[in-house]
């Protein structure tokens, strides 16, 4: 095998946080437009340089008048004053108001000279050029005076101030149009792995290949955490192409993060390529995920290597580097950046090291947020949207209960849980029924799965086939069944009548996983075929691949299609779906069960609605 | 005076509401790649076409075995196997594994034929092309099996799915480059004013010219909301020039907002135009601010009108506009969009009709969030920043206690109260000061409005200077002095040499404002002055302009500078920024002094070390 690079003395949490926080990832300032400055951050105080108004402002519809010439009016005994003119908003005034006299102002018109007030047009009446005032004002009576709202010199937003829709009209109203902000870092995604192929381009299964997760998700967590994503093509495990991709992005960015690393030799090469273009200031972190993260410098620019599996890399990102990210950029983590909750389970640990542990959300009956772990494994792409967020365990922990407070950093800012949760059978009637729930989360991990979780308290709902039923209490909200059987090639050319057929023979058979209901009806069905002289399980060994099963409900009748198997335990829906052979063996119940706890929850009754009408 | 619009039969904000509801804005789903996904919103649901993995992958490092073949194998007893090839992840294998065999595999590589399972390399040893494996696998063990991660045909995405990184990261998974999303309103601006100028634009103050506050807030807004904003040129009150620009404005885009229409005259013309160039909905709202709120119809597109103040504005169109574009865009609102509170004043209304009142947040001292009414009136853009979101009131509500429980509908998502709130005297020490205090709001209202705050128990920090002294207990900060006299111009032309000279005298003086600190010290002088034969207050009627005071320090002494003024009351530090001429009169006290109950505040410990750096 290839020499490993041997992790022995693996940094803290906190010497990995202290050693990114020795890397300098902050830009220069910049000046932006107004039209461009939401979401930024001012990089330097702005004082007024204008009064606003900068001139005595009518507040109000009427007339400019001296106050004193006012004094005495009432709707009794109004004083009448001749109009000598009018100001509108917009026009310099080409009058003056002397005493005993009164102009025409509108809303926003600049005061005429000689008056102090003005008297709303609602208590005055004209005629013929003359105007009786009902009411007396004071001086300075809607008028908003020069600099009354800011005054030149006044200080008006201060360094590191966001910029949200107010502040912009703060600065638009001082006349402020080139606006000092901070930069944004640019970041540099950059994913290794000799098996990676952009999404969008053709797939080559056979050479084990599989899309880039990373880039772009990584590069999307870079623009919410404030900074500025740049893509490079990913690179395999050569030396000299992933050096000359690292220094290209190190030249270009202020920092350069590479992901993708699985293979050993993959971080032999990404190691030797930092020490000889930088400097690396750690390598391997006690956490898991996260070991083999890497910390240094490629040219002046910061650098930090992600574990490949993508629920890793975004769970280190959002750990380690997303803050530095905002640091440098001036920004705040949301407050809606973290959540409370209570584990719904209990969670072992004692691992020796810290562990970030992917959790999904869920909403209990009283409203209250249960916390669950997500435990598909971190090479599992689906983890990625069934995991809300992570739990930081500390190495010294041994377990946490059920029922502990725990704090979950999101995976994005204002992540809510599901309005539903469901777990259970894989099945088209939901799958399409799904469209019709907002917000719903369906783990399709199979019956057995879904009663299992049910024990545990964390779905709102199971769905169950075949003759799997929960322990549990429950309420059903619908019962349906499915057409099952075997899955042939189209005409049926093997000519395969029934499950006695696949006894002995050569008939390449794939099975569902153990979780799966389906599974659970086709083993009840041996064991009747079975007889007595017989174990369904003896049959079962007699079966060619019986023991292979596979997750979702279309994937046998798919191996079935592509030719990797000559028959598939399935439904008609799916032979029909993919114009298959189908050799009915019997209708198996399905049926939609809730916690009895959550049924007042809005998803639940969605489903139960939407399901209603489905079936 | 013009014929004026009168709004009789104001709609409720139900109603209003209810015509919006009536108005389509949502434009046709577009399709954009995964690096512009970000954020964006479903448009129909994503099934996974292929599996993901697309093949049998092996999950560690190691060798892929036939797992009967490791059976009994033990530390004291292993299993030795002959190794037959070796296959790296994104490579074809070129070998299979038969019965006896094992096979070498990198992490993500395609299991080789005949192999089931992979004992991990940390278990095993090699030498010789010789394996022995010292532990048992079963079948399965650490290899992900062809789409168990995500199935081909499999429901990945449902509509309505909003996509942050881990969606992104999904769809990267199942090859998904073009993603059909909602399309996000494009919402067209126009305000209408002659005398508005765009920032950056020089303002004539004569012709009572003003920037262009709402073009660039609401556009602002808009984006916030998930709505596209599109700038137009502002317009006058001309009938042809709005028409026309309205007109372009509606075939460009789902929704037009004008707004600015303060004067009579301008709410005509928008009126007519609307009238005539498409359908008028509902024209006037029984709520404060907004009662001018226009909805209707231009062309195909939909139309609402906004008041023209800025805070009205933006109150207007974030509690009817916005929820409408982002249900337009399929965006929920952020769970942060809303903060409960405690008001900390009683607040009075019986007017008749649903108030939007504009309120600040701060922290007391046990962390709670109270909420107090910024009443600087609609008119003045610094509420803009002082302001953190408004308070519905409904119509037939009397008053709020104090104390009372109020939901806060920010401005935007996640506004939080500032660190330190501080009301008191307009001082350049504290303006300076501030840009050391991390986050701080500072109403420079004057000595007098920090003390009648403080005994509201709004702010964190009261700054008093001169004689003002609260009535309420307080804890000392900081302590400093400021001189302060006469700012005359330039060589001091009319050779002012002190107070006395002002009297009966032609000199225009400009005053502070009496809620200034500053101003109570030039009147404790005139009543120091006057002995016993007069009164202070009968020496300031001599001073010709004693009575118009301006709110900032700065403000008399930029009055002095333009000529405005002969005399204004001032600090040396303004004469010496100004580089005018200055009498002295003395030095006045200036204190920060806390809320007791406030000290512990972070914000409060900032700002007394920072003051204790810069006095």
């Amino acid at each position: 095998m290839t020499d490993r690079k041997e992790f022995r003395d693996l940094a803290t949490p906190a010497e990995a946080r202290a050693a990114l926080d020795e890397l300098d990832l902050a830009p220069e300032p910049e000046t932006v437009s107004l039209a461009e400055a939401r979401g930024r951050v001012l990089a330097e105080r702005v004082d007024a340089t204008i009064d606003v108004p900068g001139f005595d402002r009518a507040s109000m519809d009427g007339y400019a008048v001296r106050a004193a010439d006012t004094f005495g009016a009432s709707e009794r005994d109004p004083v009448v004053l001749p109009r000598v003119g009018v100001v509108h908003a917009g026009e310099k005034p080409r009058v003056s108001v002397g005493e005993g006299e009164c102009v025409e102002v509108s809303t926003g018109a600049v005061m005429p000279d000689g008056a102090d007030a003005v008297v709303p047009v609602e208590r005055t009446s004209e005629s013929d050029d003359e105007v009786a005032f009902e009411t007396a004002v004071a001086p300075g009576d809607s008028v908003m005076a020069a600099g009354a709202d800011v005054a030149a010199g006044e200080r008006a937003l201060g360094p590191g101030t966001e910029l949200t829709p107010r502040e912009i009209g703060l600065l638009s109203a001082l006349g402020v149009d080139d606006v000092p902000v901070r930069g944004r870092p640019t970041v540099g995604v950059v994913s290794t792995g000799d098996e990676l192929v952009r999404p969008g381009d053709a797939l080559d299964h056979r050479r084990g290949q599989i899309y880039d997760v990373n880039s772009d998700t990584i590069a999307a967590a870079v623009a919410d955490a404030g900074g500025i994503p740049r893509l490079y093509p990913h690179v395999g495990d050569d030396y000299d192409e992933l050096e000359s991709q690292l220094r290209t992005a190190a030249d270009e960015c202020d920092l350069v993060l590479s992901s993708g690393s699985t293979s050993a030799s993959a971080v032999d090469v990404v190691y030797r390529v930092v020490e000889d273009a930088g400097e690396l200031l750690l390598h391997g972190v006690s956490v898991k995920p996260g070991k083999p993260m890497l910390v240094g410098r490629i040219g002046d620019s910061a650098y930090v290597g992600l574990p490949g599996y993508p629920v890793s890399a975004l769970t280190v990102f959002r750990t380690f580097v997303a803050p530095r990210i905002r640091d440098a950029a001036g920004v705040r983590e949301p407050a809606s950046a973290s959540v409370s909750g209570r584990l719904a389970v209990r969670v072992r640990h004692g691992e020796g090291r810290t562990r970030l542990l992917a959790v999904g959300l869920v909403t209990d009956g009283r409203g209250e947020t249960l916390v669950y772990p997500v435990d598909k494994g971190s090479g599992a792409t689906t983890s990625l949207v069934d995991a809300d967020g992570v739990v930081e365990i500390d190495a010294d922990t041994d377990y946490l209960a059920a029922g502990e407070a725990v704090t979950v950093e999101l995976f994005s800012p204002d992540v809510r849980p599901p309005a539903l949760l469901a777990v259970g059978e894989d099945d088209p009637t939901v799958s399409r029924t799904l469209d019709d729930v907002p917000d719903p989360r369906y783990l399709g991990a199979g019956s057995r799965t879904g009663v299992r979780r049910l024990r545990d308290g964390v779905p709102d709902v199971v769905v169950v086939s075949g003759p799997i039923e929960p322990d549990d209490p429950t309420e059903e909200l619908a019962a349906w069944t499915r057409e099952w059987g075997l899955v042939v090639p189209t005409g049926n050319p093997a000519g395969i009548g029934g499950l006695r057929d696949l006894l002995d023979a050569d008939h390449r058979f794939v099975n569902r996983t153990t979780a799966s209901g389906l599974r659970a009806t086709l083993d009840a069905r041996l064991d009747e075929l079975a007889g007595d002289d017989e174990t369904g399980r003896a049959l079962a060994e007699r079966i060619r691949g019986y023991e292979h099963g596979v997750r979702a409900h279309e994937s046998p009748a798919r191996r079935v299609a592509d030719g990797a198997a000559d028959v598939g335990l399935g439904l008609r829906a799916s032979a029909e779906r993919l114009d298959l052979g189908f050799v009915p063996l019997g209708d198996e119940p399905v049926r939609a069960l809730a916690n009895p706890e959550r049924t007042g929850k809005d998803g639940v009754r969605a489903l139960e609605r939407a399901l209603d009408e489905r079936t």
